[in-house]
């Protein structure tokens, strides 16, 4: 019951895939910081739907309008507000839909949770198209944390089978980061996107979608951000990205690697480098005790294959009762982690500054 | 500095590993539900310290005081306040603990977020002894969610390169979740128990310690519980998870088994069992658009290996600004996964308490 | 940095005053509420500026144009959000306006708390204009009350020194309510609103400006709403309604009056009205220990004078660092008590909407 | 449902009169903070019952035991907590109290909120024994904002018919308040004290009660802090003063004053008092637009007389569904104002201190 990202900077998304407008609220980011409206851009471009896979020119579509918040581009303290129109409303033929939900959506759980009041059109509230503010949201969050030199940077992991070289996680250049950043589908190495694309092809060739995992790196986070118990790091990106529909799983640093390992291989030997205190490994991800340790944070969230698949599915008829089959229409993402990335990268970003501003005002 | 999990239902977890006691205060359990006090102390013998691998008897510290809330053993509506004191706060000899900051211990980190005048006896504030506050009340957010037929139950599902076997996740009787509840170290079979009893007794051999990863089930959670976006499920229980120390990955239903998963064979095929919406498969864990779908909620963590190891480490000596060695004394746990158990499956009860609360009137 | 009102159902209210538009986002009113479009309308005429005091024909400005969360007029249980275009964005000069901070205005606190970002145009994020949105969602929430037969109703109590009738605290009607819910400038004596009207003649006529009290009444709210401590009725609705500008004061029951009474006479006698326990008086205005008691609710506020005069004020110039003189232009209200009715209304409704959300389900 | 104050630093209050203890918890001071523990004592025995009207020697009983969040007198950043105990546990004989609720009292809206759950022995949640540790609190957080030169006094401004000298709101020496909050009745004129300690002499004649008007005034606050719309000062120092049981009223600068006042009047007129931003009144309380301008902010409360007097009352009786009489047995305040003083500034402090901490790091 409550769409808002963010105890001290609360960024709450609002909207239904089918409404006039869908969009967020930021209250609110602090005043004086400079936002790039390009820069905002080249995120929303990054998650836009009807990409080729070579991410060509950007669609104007999925502009924000700004309603509030800014001033001559620069942040006023009063809450950042924007929309995004729905310009495809088109009247599709929503009949009889409700009546058989779609396997793995949220179709029935919404059905039970709204009484069969909510907007099943596209999705609704529900709808992967609630990212779209999400991004946008996070681009200004960026924004923000650029200027205290804190660069977040991501790229697909992997796609079902097939991965990329993960981040090393003790050498993570900005450039690096920000070079992923302007791009759709980022990876570090091409030849594995390939095998990536190779796979999404045979998925969509067979009427199916596949799955796969995200990978993001947060460098200049300095040491001393977070608390413990409940306002630890890992619970406040965890809770912020799994805003993003799909995503089924995360962890920090090694993640579920730690738990085969011992505590000599996964302890970070500790060492000065110059003065600044770092490790000579990162198994930790940048976090321990909750809290930041000066080391790059590691994320990474795996993504489940999106439900919506061209093949036929069981599923049950609310109306009669009974079992029924289910096609389901129109086109669909056969992949959804390129589209995912700079949303989960979104959530990341609007995690930290909430954080950040807990402990140091900006 | 927020130790508070929950929104509706508010615990706020206090205190530090040598003050006069720790505590918690939950604000506040719906009013009319009778609390046995046996139960809550079946849970914190299962996360005391000190017990045998076969977990004999139980000891009778770490026995909260209620101080409020309760009335003849029934929740009065008011906060549910409650102390453990702590017995051992011995003068142990702390001097110059504090330069030479444990490897992935929260030390290095905690001391620049409080400049240094974080308690670091024990951990403080940090130390897992604050999981103790966590389990009683978890073992309260059970008792109110059993009345409802809402039963959680978790086993160690691996230590180090040994695995117990998986729930069956579209079968899982109460019984069985019942039983693994009464148990110190519940596993589901107790052969594989053996083998990381074994891989434990080896860490602990050569002063070492090691991870594991822990599974945990939800039968009886009604279709319904839980919102899209920021307060699903998977929200608001991976960031109650994460208060547990030592956790570095959440994931729900198959999670980072998805990320290699086709559509067709991730969907959970839906057919009525009688009058009831079941699905076949149940790769979703529980959980459609963060919303219960009726089916048994699945959740997985992994817990790193306790950072405390008898070996010597590579430090830094924050006070002489030189690299440093250090041998961390004293008796610690070689495999912190038994004792985190129970506590993971209060978070887990205190975040669902939290979001049945909003949803339905207990 | 938190323009949100409530907890379980959060109103966040954004726009500046002269940005593209204002609004609010709902997160989220419960589903299956029928809303009537026309009824929002009733308020926001009520709020709208530039009315006769006789208070004729319905302006079309200040239209809500309705975004999300509603679908054929009913709340699906998403966010419900809406924005108000804000049709005149003249380009006033507003040079060398923050120079000169207006007396008694945000103009200088506001400057110091943003650093001089803040958007002065109009008053920005602190102008009266952002009590459209909050009258709007007021409205909503006032449909949602009225379906659980709880009806909100209020008055201009006072203008100057001349004052109306107060509401009778034992005895007041949904009709005398219902009626006053229709008007501009709601009264309960002619009379009196005639020697009101005078008074603003007068204070207009001098260039100057004239304060009020406003009262409104709760009937069908019933006992048991609202907790101790600090979630009772007073300090909600308390926190709500100083969102509304200009408010210096709030009571509930005798409020002030109860200062100077003896127990033996604030004491509300006790009776069966039928089965009904009821008070033979309502010096506590409904509320004891912050929760409804079943008797109407009573609550007070004093409006201070509107600070824009045409007068000339001494001020300071905040860029020569010299004391000076200052002239506010354009045209004002010379009294804000009629038009900060309904939005007072309106944060009571949000803040009963949320506390009843928290004790019944809806 | 939530007994705590503030957003940035939480203070959850617990207990019930006749438990085992009661408490708070402060999640959490900020790090760094020398807090002396006599001064803490000063402030409980000011709100301690059984005294004197000249209030001589403080006694030994409410001392809070501090369990965490001080190491060495200094705060580490963790939760302060601490308990006082019940030293009064005695088993009167509450049978067949609830049966017929208290006129004015809590009993009966309690008794419906909780299903008569709630412990109604004492007051359970609602007496006014919970004021103690909110004075403890309070008492810290005044020590913080002290080391930030933020004073806060206050006094008994009324008694029935009789009144203190108000503040001179443009002109408060720091040694007034701090004179002020060493004493219990703290007064500036100890001849209109002694009119009021007549009123109250002569209302426990009758076997009554009479209420009171506390006047709270803060210096040294700098200009800037606050929000506009739902976190201004007004929203949060009012929600946090009706956690005071009693409380009916709550204004800022004139308050009520101001609703018979023209603009002109009201204004506050600026200058430069050497470069310091001044008012040559203070009608506005030190507030405007929710923020604080630098003035002395001032607040002023009304409390009831409280419902507990010895003459017989009509009430009903929940059992037999008649009405009924009552007379209430034991000793109680003929009137709480004094003692109610330093827990209302406490509950100012508490929300300052949140407040603070918003805008400025501490």
């Amino acid at each position: 019951m409550s769409s808002t990202i963010g105890e001290r900077i609360k960024t709450t998304v609002f909207g239904e895939s089918h409404g006039i407008a869908i969009g967020a609220v930021m209250d609110a980011p602090p005043a004086g910081y400079k936002i790039d409206f390009d820069e905002i851009l080249i995120q929303t471009a990054r998650r836009a739907p009807g990409q080729d896979p070579s991410a060509t020119a950007r669609k104007e579509t999925d502009t924000p309008k700004i309603l509030s918040g800014l001033l001559n581009n620069v942040t006023t303290g009063a809450p950042l507000s924007f929309i995004i129109e729905n310009s495809d409303q088109r009247s599709h033929n929503y009949d009889g839909i409700a009546d058989r939900p779609r396997p793995s959506h949220a179709d029935y759980a919404a059905s039970v949770r709204y009484n069969g009041y909510n907007d099943i059109r596209g999705g609704g509230n529900f709808s992967g198209r609630l990212t779209a503010p999400l991004t946008v949201a996070g681009a200004v969050a960026r924004q923000i944390l650029k200027q205290h030199r804190i660069i977040i940077g991501g790229h697909v992991l992997g796609v079902g089978s097939s991965f990329d070289e993960p981040f090393n996680p003790v050498d993570i250049s900005v450039d690096m980061l920000e070079n992923l950043n302007k791009q759709y589908f980022s990876v570090i190495s091409n030849a594995s996107k390939q095998k990536m694309q190779a796979e999404i092809a045979d998925a969509k060739k067979s009427g199916d979608s596949i799955g796969g995992e995200i990978e993001i790196a947060v460098v200049g986070l300095p040491a001393g951000i977070g608390s413990p118990t409940a306002r630890g790091i890992e619970n406040v990106i965890s809770s912020a990205v799994f805003t993003v529909p799909a995503i089924k799983g995360i962890e920090f640093g090694d993640g579920f690697g730690l738990a085969s390992m011992r505590g000599s291989e996964a302890n970070d030997r500790m060492y000065f480098d110059g003065d600044t205190v770092k490790c000579r490994t990162n198994h930790s991800g940048g976090i321990t005790g909750g809290i930041s340790n000066g080391m790059p944070l590691i994320v990474r969230c795996a993504v489940k294959p999106t439900p919506s698949i061209a093949l036929e599915q069981d599923t049950v008829n609310l109306k009669t009762r009974q079992n029924d089959k289910l096609i389901i229409e129109g086109r669909h993402d056969p992949c959804i982690v390129p589209r995912a990335l700079p949303a989960v990268e979104a959530a990341v970003a609007l995690a930290l500054l909430d954080l950040i501003s807990e402990v140091k005002p900006l």
